[in-house]
Order: structure tokens, then sequence, then C-alpha cells
């Protein structure tokens, strides 16, 4: 069996109050309890929930002072006397689920995400932005050892949601599906993950380069809502008998799309939300909404299963992400590219700089 | 093999232009086509969808000169050659989907109510409030010789309707539903539906008098929103977890209940909207919906399983509607009773007077 | 808090050797690991496999020596300090499925009685037939504390696994389900859970004794296979259009009926294994099997929700079942009736004597 | 719109008694009933069941003298009054199922193949081996006007039925099917149409020419039984985890391969039988099958849903069928050939020579 020589102190990316900023200094490591591991990050993505967390601005209340991140992906050096299914030098990575009960009614039927005692990477307990995270061991995602741990990173989040959100529209191989958001980082995800999975993509968002990204990505159609006279009809049309995308899978940060959607899902058809836009509503008329029978739903982070699955689209090769990498010390910049709209893609830290 | 008499003339109650009032008089009988049957209506429920049909208030125009009606029970009295399966003299019963293309991909998978090219009694082709009603062969209810014809009528598009909305809130037997709207006509029959398929009911309206209805017919819980300090709280409380139903029905004509539900549905609960509010909204905080993954979606009438589902449950006693009797001629006064919000339970019209 | 006095040392029943028989004795109690509790266990059905266990002819080899049984029902006065959501003092079943790894495919999907490290009470580590017992915390049933233990204890294995046949049947509210062996101690509860759950029941078994008991349970229809000139058209003409149950459960013991129920079993229908005839094969037709549709399926014991609803349906008054109480310390007896087929109904140990 | 000049006689090919041989001759052209499609049949594939059908080797008695045929593809040249949604010069598709009675409770629910009023192409009423055939309206395939319909007859039956099967297999994208038999016509297209669906192929069949047919066609392993030591494993070990295949699909038409599909399928997972080898009998051990909760099911034909699928993923370019054409004059020969177990792929005979 490996060993691996802990250090009592690490690096890590402190946020130490509400707002920021987030500070690059030394902390102390911890020990795994009885059903933990310790993992050295390697890696770890950054996403939008990270911003939030240190500006406080979503309606749940964050650990403080806080190390934010749960896209890390990194090596098992340490665990617990209960944690019989992982070994020292093994692959694992931390996601936004760091830990939930196991036995609410909730995690009985794998609906871990909704455990009401959820612990939270980054936000309710420290994350992956530190070289040494701890996680419970029932939680932490298995990466096999061919897989880069750099390019997985932002699948620990970003696709294992979008993927979920796939599953729960609930829209079979062969079926259509608009991914609203599609030049994104997400929707960039959400495209090959939806192709892999046997789905005709209709992307929908602003711009040309988006437009070129989008068809790249193997979409069958584009739609351009800068341009576009009639998004809904467009939409429609872009479905061969005209009555629109079996399901939409919406990754919009603003609050229009979403009572766009509605019009243009084909009846019986399921709109899917994930994106979260601060404040926003979901609005759509009854009368519709009954008589063409529309399904509404959330889908919030996948459970564990739905993260195995989702590194094992990435481990075939089906999923390429689009990445940049800067130092851990680097991450402030991060948030003030991503405050400022400028980011396209996903950035990674590199827990060791 | 009975055969029957049939008069070249019969009486019906015709809207002759769009608002109204209904006229009673006599009017030609028609012949049924090849794939059609004759049914000498003997009884027919009165639905508010009637009162919309006359006043033309929906986003969906209907024929005109109208008769309309679509909960007519009665006796098949003529057939066209394709019709194999009913004989003449089989009771069968007139719904709101008259017919439909029986081959488009919403037909194809037993979804024929979202036929583009669907016919709907008393609103684009003519209903059963008239003596003599055609209907396609494929679509008319098949009502058991044993099944009280006056009795039965309000269930065949009240009854299969919250039965349907029950099946599609995905409640399994032994889990919670509430109804919004249950001490009304609809409502108390969704009760007993509710409770015919393993559910617990919380009922949600107002009033003691509707209490006490809502109580006897089995539900476990009573909310009066008239009085509630905290209708949310209240609800989710009437669950033994305190984390709320797992199904809710929305049976209500105003708008603010269908913004309540989905504050206390539970985590992945069904709310479930079935009543029309005139141009009323869905509207349901973004945040909330994704993280605990709530699905709101449209149920409309039932398919002909649902219908013949329906009419089962009530066949072997198990669905109660209370309702009043009067003559075809009096119409009129229903509606007028309608328009008034006077009308608790179901009114019937006989054919006959 | 409650805290509770534990001796070192306590009566169980053991088996010593494959073959048996079982002896009463004194044996130490055990100490909770960090991720379990201790049960005072008070009351434990007896099952068929607690027989085959001590009897070593089941094709999974046993622990020995064997503290048997996996029906109990206690309280729990000790824990481990993982355990957060048990207080000591509460209520709490043994169960088959002891403990299972909770991070394999299957357990990530809510299938743990399929997980490959599953400890099964028992059978692989030391059962209910001690006055306590161990088991993993996230695992044990909880028990309400209005339940009544004694009467409770053969829901615990007996109750969840025909809930979980039902379920698995796919069989909705107003269908029907065929039981065979609706007369034994498995079937009588199944006829009550599947009246519970909305189903209609025809069941089958020998004898006229069985057919009263069946009836007075709810059952529709008896059909005797002793008597049953055509036992097969006789299921089938038990349903209203002939067409035969849309489900089966098979509770048998011997072969035969295995190979009966593909023929009565409704085209589309489900025939669900859950008795276990040793040494038996299922045998069907190929080529009505895919003509007709038909799904045979295995069912073995029900996961932790499965367990939960089953003992809720029973809290609320819905299951009655005849137990029959005897000591601990004649569990050898009760074991030699079993053997001679001279138990009907269950037979419950009280471990005080 | 188009007319075509239909002639009052037309070749058909005639089993004129039970056993054979098909007779090539002039035959009276039919026309179409109220709810019909006169289709000119230009080309039909040949199928193991029309063979069947010459011979009478089935449990189910076939019209006679019969046209047998039931993977036609052709042009509509005639309709009846009530068939709105064809126009005459479509093309359509002639399929095992000719008709079904569109109100029986399967029908009702999109199961129109369990009809017990079926009508069978080239089996209960005339098919495709002729060049002017009948067909309901509502059951007819609805064939693009780009496909070519050389290419798109085997598709009919064939495509259909393993697309069908694999949809039944409830296998979703990213999990492994075994298909056994997966170097044969019918294998060949399931493994395609898995591939379209995202799903990973194990293919079971005897031989190098096989297993190299299977590997080209996209399988990520390929067993072959007449080496393999032991089948079960290897099978089991062509899966990532070791856990076995998520589905199985019987192509087989010996009866042996139905007996080891229970035994390397995954715990949970489906295996279903779609040939039909002649008196075969499924056999599985009632223990493993029930502590697994392996699901047995037998999958007939798609219904008009699954039909208008199969058909997409053809006229995406995502199914390529190796076939050979021949007259229909010469259809004699190919069920010589058949019979003697000589044809690889499929056949399909030209209506014009």
């Amino acid at each position: 069996m490996t060993t691996f020589e802990i250090p009592s102190e690490q690096w890590a990316a402190v946020v130490e109050k509400t707002g920021g900023p987030v500070v690059y200094k030394k902390i102390p490591v911890q020990k795994p309890g009885p059903d933990e591991v310790l993992i050295n990050v390697k890696y770890s993505g950054v996403c939008h929930t990270d911003l939030h967390a240190m500006k406080g601005d979503w309606p749940l209340p964050t650990k403080m002072p806080l190390v934010g991140g749960h896209e890390g992906a990194g090596v098992v050096v340490a665990k617990g006397s209960l944690v019989e299914d992982i070994e020292i030098g093994d692959y694992a990575g931390i996601k936004w689920l760091n830990g939930s009960c196991l036995h609410c009614t909730f995690c009985r039927q794998a609906d871990e995400p909704l455990c009401p005692h959820a612990l939270l990477s980054g936000y309710t307990v420290d994350g992956s932005f530190q070289q040494y995270a701890i996680a419970k061991a029932n939680h932490v995602a298995r990466i096999p050892k061919d897989v880069d741990l750099e390019a997985v990173a932002p699948v620990l989040c970003a696709g294992i949601t979008v993927y979920k959100g796939l599953k729960e529209s609930g829209a079979r191989p062969g079926q259509y599906v608009a991914i609203v958001g599609a030049g994104g980082g997400l929707g960039s995800m959400a495209i090959q993950y939806a192709r892999a999975m046997g789905l005709h993509v209709i992307g929908i968002d602003g711009g040309d380069e988006k437009g070129q990204s989008v068809r790249s990505l193997g979409a069958c159609a584009y739609v351009d809502f800068t341009k576009s006279p009639d998004l809904v009809k467009e939409v429609k049309e872009a479905t061969p008998d005209g009555l629109g995308p079996h399901a939409v899978l919406l990754l919009a940060v603003s609050e229009k799309p979403f009572q766009q959607a509605t019009e243009y899902v084909r009846s019986r058809g399921t709109v899917v939300c994930i994106g979260l836009p601060a404040n926003a509503y979901l609005k759509a008329p009854v009368f519709d909404t009954v008589i063409r029978m529309i399904n509404i739903k959330g889908s919030y982070v996948g459970n564990r299963q739905d993260t195995q699955e989702a590194i094992d689209f990435f481990q075939r090769g089906l999923i390429k992400v689009p990445f940049k990498t800067v130092g851990l010390s680097q991450l402030q910049e991060v948030y003030e590219l991503m405050e400022a709209g400028k980011i396209v893609g996903r950035y990674v830290v590199d827990t060791s700089r």
C-alpha cells in the first residue's frame, strides 16, 4: 500500500468575511474522521457558485471563514477506520455534496442532494481551494486512474449538473432537446452529453461566435436570440415535425428564457431549470401549461450514481471541456474576471502554485 | 339485436351567438358516419367549461351556432359500418374529447387529448345538450349496463379529469396529496379517487362547511385558508414527517394557490395544475424550484384508458357525486347560477324535459 | 437522554454447527462500532429462512456458530459516535439486511439488498435471536413509538418482502393481482398490503379454510387449486374483462405455480417471484412470453425506503398479522413444527424467556 | 394531387396451401375500405416469419390462400373516405401489424401489437408479396420522401423489432447491452440501433467472420460461443466493473442462450427475449432470479410510435442494412435458401419482376 507524507500546514484560498476578497494563505491540514478521507487536491474548477458563496448573495448562509471550491480532483492520502472501498493512492473528487445523512427519506431514495443534513463543499464545509481537503468517503467521486485530474475537475460540478438535467428531462435517444445558454461553459458540456446520449440538440444563445461553437459540438441547429425575429417559431421549426423540442434545458442566467421555454417546448414536453439567476421567477400561463400538459421541473446537482456516470462519459473521451489553468494563488483575479462577465469556458486552479 | 326508432327532429339547447343565451329549441337529428355512433343522450352534466364556451372567453374559438355539453350519458341507437366493438343498445358516454386523428405522435402514444386535430364536444363540434348526439366510436366512453346514467354523467369530465391529475401526480399508495379546492365539486371527487388509490388527503379550502365535507369524505386533515395564520406551515405539518405532501392538486379558480403550492410541496414533489383560472399565471421562485427539485405540471383531461379506469372506480361504488337534476330546458338558469357563483356540487340536465 | 444498563452477558439461541440444533445459552453482549447501534431485542419473528440458515441448504454459506433471526423489534440501548439520527431509547428493527457498503452501484441506486458486501442478519452476521443485537445504524428500521413491538416483528421481513413484491409488480390502484399462496402467512399480509394499495386481489391456494381466510381479508375471488378443473381459465375469468390479472405474486414453495402463472397473467403483465422453493426453476414457453410481452421478475427483500413504507402501513392499522408468541428458549421446537409443515401464520419469540 | 392508374390485376406470390410452395401468379387488385389505403408495394423484405407462415408451424393459424410479406415499402395509390393525414403519392410501409381495433385496453395504451383483434400482414390478411396491398391507414408506416424504399424494407419488421427490444430493455445511454446473435441480420441492426442510442454493445455469436462484422459495427467486445471456455465469465468481464451487462437481447434461434443469459446479466438487469426458436422454453433458477432481482421479458414487434422512431434513425443514416434484392418471382428460391440456413443478412424482393 502506498503511503503519503502529510504536512501539518498547507496553502489555501480563504474567504475571511462575507463579501471577500479571497486570501491565499497557509492553514492547518485536518485529519479525517472514521467515515472520511483526506484528499490531496491537485486541481479544482472554479464555478459561479464559488463567487456567490464569497459574496453571500444566495438565500442560504455559508460557513465563515470559508475555503471555497467544489470541483476538486486529487489523490486520497488518508482515510478513516470505516472506509473500506477506497485505497490510499486512489484518485477521488470533491463535489458540491460533501456528505449527507444517508438515512433520511431522500438519501434512502438516492436523492441525497435533497438531504436536509447535506454538507456542501466550499459552502457549509471547507472545499477544494486548498491542498488537503476532507470529504465523506461515501460521497467522494471515484475517479479511474487513467483520467487526467486537471481536465476532469470541471466535470465534478458542471458536468454532473448538466448530465443530471438531461436525465431529468426524460428525453430519449432520437428526441430533441433545446439548450438555452448552449454557447457557455455549462452549455458546451450539455451539448456533448446530449449527443453522447443520442439526443438531437438545438442550441440557443447570442452571437455568431457562440453559434460556431455550438454547431461544432454537434448541435443540429443554432438559434441566435440577438437576431431571431421570432425565437419561439424558430425553435419549433428546428424540429422536423414543427412541434418543438421534447425537452428544454435552461442554463441561462437571466429571467426571460425561463418564460419563453414553455411556449416552444412540445406538448407533454419538459422544461428543466438548472441555472440560478438571482431572484428570478418561473412564470408560465396556466391555460397553456394545462392544455398542453407541460412539465416544468427544477434539477439540482446529480447524486452519486449520476456522478459516476458523468465521469464515465468523460473517461471515454466523449466530453471535451475547454479550460484555462492558473495557480490557486490567482483565484481572486479569476473572481474579478467572473464578476466582470469576462469568462468564456471554465477556469481551473492548480493548488501547487 | 335491439333497434331504436330515431326521430328526425329533437330538442336541444343551442348557443346561437357567442355570449349566449342558450336557446331550447328543436333541431334535426344527424346520422353517424362510418366510424361514428349516434347516442341518445339521457343525462348530461354541466361544467364550467360549457359556460366559457357560451361566453367565448377562452383563447380557443368555438363552433357557432353551438350545442354545448361534454358529460353526456346515454344509449347507442345507431352506428357506422366500421364500428365493431359497440352494439346498438350499449351504454356510452360523450366526453370532452369527441374524436382525434388516432395517428399523430400524441395519439400514437395514448395522449390523444393533445392531438392537434382533436374534436371537442360542445366546443368545436356539437355536444351532449341535445337528445341525439354524434361521437367518434373509438372515443366514446364505454359504460357498463349496471351503471346509473344520471349519476355517472359528472364523472365523464370532472371525474376523469381529477383521476388523471392524480395519476399524473405520481403519488403512490401511502403518500400524501394536498387538494386545493377540496370542498368544491371537483374537489369532492378528487378526495374520493385519492382515497380509493390508497393516498392520504390534505384538503385545502375555505370555511367550516367545506371543512366538514372534506373530512367526511376521508381527508386526514383540512386546512382553512380563510383562517390559517400560516398556510404553508400548516400544510407541511399535516404530514407526519413535516416535509409536506408528495403532490398537490390545484383545482382552484384563483391565481394565488398556484403560487403557494411550490412552497409547501415536499422536495422532489409534484404540483399538478388542473383548474383554469382565466388569464392566470404560474409563478415560482427559480432558486427554490431548482434546489428542491420541484415538478410543476399541467394535467388536461384523461385519455380513453383513464376514462375507463375512472368509470371503473365509480362502478365499484367508490365515488359518490352529489348532483342536482333539472330539465335541459332549464340550462340557461343553471348558467346564470353558475355565473353568480351560486353552485355547490354539479348540475345534471335531463334531456327528456 | 435515557440511558440503559447493559449487561455483559445475555441469553441467545445459537446454532453451533450446520444442521443444528439451536442451543439456548448465555453469550457475551457486543459493543457497537462508530456506525452501529446495539438493540435490546424484545421480540423476533421466525421465518423459513432461519430454518434454511440452520440447515445450510441454500447455495450461500452462513457464519458459524450463528445466532439467527432477522425480524427483531426492540429498543436502541447504545450507539456509535457517528450515529446522529437515532436516540438511545428509540424503537428500532433488525431486518434481513443488517448493513451494506452504501457506495457500490447498487447502494447508490437504493438497491442496497443487491450490494455484494451486504451483511445478512442471522446468516452472515449474528441476528435477532438474542437479547442484544448489533446492526448498522443506517440500516435498522425506524419504528415509531406507538407501534407494538411484538406485533410488528413479522412485518420486518415478511411484510417488507410482500410489500416490495407488490411495488415491483407495477400494478396500479384499480388493477388486479393474483396472489399464489394467499392463504399462508406471507399471503395474508400480501392481501392486506394489496388492498391498502387499491388493488383487487385474486387469492390462489388450496382448501376451504384458506379460502375463507383469503376472502375475509378482502380478496374479490378465491381459486382453489385442489378443486379447480382449469385453474388458468378460472383465474382469468376472475377479472371482469377475462384478460387475466395485471400481476401475479408467487409466494409458493412448490415449482408448479411458477409455470402456470405466465399462462393466466394478462398480456404485458408481470409475474413476480418471491418464494424460494429449493432448487426450483422458472420455466415459460418463449413463444407466448414474447408475443404476449410478459414480464417475469424476481423480487428480493425491500430496501430501507420500502421498509419504512411497509411499517407505515402497519402503523395505520391496515395490516393485521396473526402470530403466536413463545419464549426464545423454545425456538428449537418452533423449527421442528416448521420442518413438519405444521405452522399456520407466524411464530414470534419473546427474548425475555 | 397526383393520381395513379390502378390495374385490375397484378403479380403476387401466393401460398395456396399450408406447407407451400409459393406460386408466382396474377391475382385481382383489391379496393381500400373507408379507413384503408392501397399501397403499390415496390420492395418487400423477406423474414423468417414468412417461412413459418408458409409452413404453418407456429401455434397460430394463417389465412389460406395467403399472400405473405410484412416488410413492404411503396407508394399510396388510393385511400378511403376517412383517411385524412395521408396523401396519394406518399410513401408508406406495410408492417406485421396491418391493423388493430384501436379501442381495446391494449390499443388504448399504445400496445396495439397485443390487440386481440389485430390483423397480421402476410399471416391473417394478405401482405406485401404482391404489387398492390391493402392496409389500415392508421397503421401503415409513414416513410419520408427522401428514404430509399429498397433499403428501408427490412427496417419495417426487423429494424422495428430490435429497436423495440432495446427500448424494452430499459438500458440507458452509457450502459451495456449484450446481444446474442449479434452476427446475424437482426443482430447487425440491433448493434447499430444500440450504438445510436448511446449504449455499449457486447456481441455474442459464433465464428471469426461474425466477430469481425460485430466489431466493425461498433461493438466494444465480441464473445465467441464456439471458442469461449467460460462464456458467462467472459461476458461479465467485458463490462468494466465485471458485474455484467445491464441488459441482454436474445435474438437467438436455439434454446440454450435463453438459459445462460440470466447467469451473466447484471443484478437488477433485464433479459429481453425477441427470437422465437420453435417450442423453446425459458428456464431460470428461481433462487438466483429472486435474490439478484432479474427481469425476464418478452418483446414482440413495435407499436406505431416505435415504428416511426425506428424509421427516423434509419433516415438519419445511422442504420445500414446489408441486403440482396431479387425479383418477387424468385421468392420460392429465397425460402429454400432460408430453410437450408444459407442466408446471411436480409433478402429483399422487387415486386416489378
